[in-house]
């Protein structure tokens, strides 16, 4: 059963070995694990309901309180101290298009706030509900989860948008097709969230990102229904399509998403390399990418962050035995592991992999075989758990992430470390940050770094005010780099205050105008994208 | 030089041959040359300027002229038969973005109308001025023809607007590298043209369509400047690259575009297969896009293109030894030939076509090797020329594109063939149609059809009806068949009237809401993507 107040399912669960305890107390000190509420003095809390009686809309507590929180480390720590913020007045679980329309027109005609759920996996605080006058009606999507249609000489399939990673994946699979989309947060994301989220899978390198698979579909506003024709491309004018991408829930809700498959592929694998350092791997990887070979994943780890995926991975002797290969080699302290991906036709696949080698042995890659790339695909959706187990040891823990073009890539990923040190300085604190690389262009990367600290004690205030401090001041470094804002979480309201960064004064405008186009009264997930709709539980 | 009733420079003809012209009476019958207006009788019928005087802004006949058409059916026919179209008052030719912004303010303030004008050769009527009581000033970004910024670490160059494919691709040539865009006005269209109406280039298939390679750039518009940094990939809400992508000119002026190079590749070449019929040659040509082979361009020819093309090329007793080759290989009348282009590395080339032929074969292709593939690229931008012939035969000739997924390609070329025969039949004329595919995707294709007829005699007035039918028929035919108003032309005020058929009411209100907010007073080509702006010369 999914967790409540963690990540995932609770049949799952990570252990942490010595050695990873070890680490964490050297790096940080002790933890101190915090007493964690219970679901019941929470659903408690949650205030009556403002909706009226209707057939489609469930007011109990525990429906409402479900769909009050997603999965940022904001929403984490009220889940953890019992700090309940407003939750939505009423839940709906519509089947098609029609009835989320006439939900809309419900909603529009009452003036009561929409917020879309699907997946409920937002990490950027896309479900916040505001401090309103207004009743909040939730949306959820989650029945609209079927494959509605498979052309399959377009490889165009047609979803419902709830269709969450796994029942994707399950229906193509039966006709023998994949969208090869794999954020993380798979196991419960939905395709419809990855629109407009504008999401990014592991694999993208070979797939692209949501923005390439998303080909059509149905955006049902509060002025009406967009419908987006599918093809293959096309020069007429401005691409709507492009609206709905990263929309966020603000010109309405995408019921239906047609996404652009593939045949499943002849051969899949993923290799492990390691380079002395990080200037070397970053050249390598550049050079890589730029050369174009069909590859399916590319994902550097500085050196931090390999030292601690190593002493994560058990196994204490096998890894003693590597890291002493590969220092042997010249890859010792400071070294950096490469996770290279090809995913295609056989031959395809040989001479992508043989390429790749050839080249990134010129930057004095040490090539491991693919032991280590078969225990990520067994565990590549397994990350979030971490979280679980290290809250449980009294370790908080929160990515930031974002893309920038390759002159800034390291001075950006150093200084958005150093940035979370200086922040938890002040307070007699250290934080543990470790950073990859895990979508390439040949124009630059994606930067996703990792943050583990202590959690405080006295409960949801200080915890809340230094993740705050930390996110602030991380944004502000990414700024500075000309990162955007996120390169795949979305900005949702945790980012919003620094989206005017990246779209200047009159993108700002442009979206504030757009979204007056398309919700004229306001209804729809105010505070998220852009910074209105508040005030908000702090 | 530049021809003025032509396409393309004056010191370059093609010559038809005997077979050419004998083909063209047996299918429309002898042309009967018109006799061609001279500049200097279309001068005399330029009116004064409304215009007051400004040291940027040239007000002579002779440069408002050059400015008021581009190079459709119809602007050709009005230069031919001398039929003048409203003129633009003046033309001015800034050279920053701060000159563009200035004259902008300028003639918002004054309500004039702006045309901004580049490479002249937009085929969709983007350049026509309206009938109105309001001065009308080209803005002609000519003089921003210069690379501003290369990065070559990110890849990214950064080119005035104005900038010719010829003088983007010296310049980065100079520096190791290519921009790889070359759609066939190549010599005279532009970076800002490419990216506001959309435009693809011949090898599209490696380096990707305008969208992908447009990276950011500066929009100088009515109500301020839209800057768009660049980022190598973002989740950071709708992308406001999108919004520039198509906008005609709708939205204000690009004055800078930041494009996405590649190094130049270490080989190329140009194949050229045969295949029995069109029914194998599609099977084929989708397996192998769906495949994903890093090949660069495909070209298939319907029977009729295939077997026009190979009279078209002289060499009478070559083609006849190729034609006897091919008919005892199994390909005979119906044969359809297939362009293949393959750009990378040396062993990814190899590798390419390697598997590229091995799958093909198994669809009957024949392969006849490089020899045609070399001839293909030594005028791949010669096309055009072949119009300034014809003409001087007395046939008219013109091109509609679009693209549709691949359960319809067949039948709408067949329809779009069918549409402009049944246009013709009522004025006991023919029209000689063929069709090739020419950007492949794996969810469908291009569509690009030509059409030659004899023209009439009568003037400007009868040649002009005969077009307009053939687009209206054309047109309706694509949209029927779910096809986009245009896959690499735009949509200008020649498709205008279509639009609403693929963006549909919400769409278009949509784009009209976007024109307003960009441009409050409408300035701003007015009647180029929306129906609006008029009336019009007919």
């Amino acid at each position: 059963m999914r967790r409540w107040n963690g990540w995932g399912d609770d049949a799952t669960s990570i252990d942490l070995s010595e050695a990873a305890r070890a680490m964490l107390n050297t790096r940080l000190g002790p933890g101190l694990p915090a007493v964690d509420a219970t679901r019941d003095a929470m659903l408690a809390q949650v205030p009556a309901s403002r909706l009226p009686t209707h057939p489609l809309i469930q007011t109990d507590a525990d429906t409402r309180f479900a769909m009050a929180l997603g999965e940022s480390f904001g929403d984490w720590i009220r889940k953890r101290f019992g700090a309940l913020p407003p939750v939505p007045d009423g839940v709906t679980f519509p089947e098609s298009s029609e009835q989320v329309r006439e939900l809309i027109d419900l909603a529009n005609a009452n003036n009561w706030i929409v917020i879309p759920f699907a997946g409920g996996t937002s990490v950027a605080g896309h479900l916040d509900c505001p401090i309103s006058q207004r009743p909040i009606l939730s949306i959820n999507l989650s029945r609209m989860n079927r494959l509605l249609h498979l052309d399959k000489a377009s490889q165009l399939a047609t979803f419902g948008a709830g269709t969450p990673g796994p029942q994707v994946e399950a229906q193509l699979r039966a006709h023998g097709y994949t969208l090869g989309h794999f954020p993380q947060s798979f196991e419960y994301s939905t395709v419809g969230g990855w629109v407009v989220t504008r999401s990014s899978g592991q694999q993208s390198l070979r797939y692209g990102r949501i923005e390439q698979l998303f080909a059509g579909g149905r955006l049902e506003s509060p002025v009406g229904t967009l419908t987006i024709p599918t093809v293959p491309a096309a020069s007429a004018g401005p691409d709507l399509r492009e609206l709905v991408l990263g929309s966020e829930g603000r010109f309405g809700i995408l019921t239906e998403a047609t996404v652009r498959v593939s045949t499943l592929p002849e051969h899949e694998s993923f290799h492990a390399l390691f380079f002395p350092d990080w200037d070397a791997a970053e050249a390598a990887v550049r050079e890589l990418v730029q050369r174009k070979l069909p590859l399916s994943l590319l994902r550097l780890s500085n050196g931090i962050e390999t030292e601690t995926n190593l002493t994560l991975a058990g196994h204490a002797r096998l890894i003693g035995w590597l890291q002493r290969y590969l220092s042997w080699r010249g890859c010792g302290v400071g070294k950096c592991m490469l996770m290279l991906g090809v995913t295609a036709d056989t031959h395809t696949a040989r001479h992508a992999l043989r390429e790749a080698r050839r080249l990134l042995a010129t930057h004095g890659a040490v090539y491991i075989g693919r032991a280590m790339g078969n225990k990520w695909v067994a565990n590549r959706f397994k990350g979030p758990y971490l979280r679980n187990t290290l809250w449980e040891q009294g370790y908080s823990a929160d990515t930031i992430e974002t893309a920038v073009d390759w002159p800034q890539v390291k001075h950006l990923m150093l200084a958005m470390e150093q940035a979370a040190r200086d922040v938890f300085a002040p307070y007699g604190e250290r934080v543990h940050a470790f950073t990859h690389l895990s979508h390439l262009y040949p124009q630059g990367s994606s930067i996703y770094s990792q943050f583990v600290w202590a959690t405080a004690p006295g409960g949801f205030a200080p915890n809340f005010e230094r993740w705050q401090r930390l996110k602030t001041a991380v944004a502000a470094t990414v700024a500075a780099h000309g990162g955007t804002v996120s390169h795949q979480h979305g900005v949702g309201r945790d980012h919003a205050a620094h989206l005017a960064d990246e779209k200047g004064p009159l993108g700002m405008a442009t979206l504030a105008e757009l979204c007056r186009h398309f919700d004229p009264k306001k209804i729809m997930n105010p505070g998220k994208l852009l910074q209105d709709g508040g005030p908000w539980a702090s």
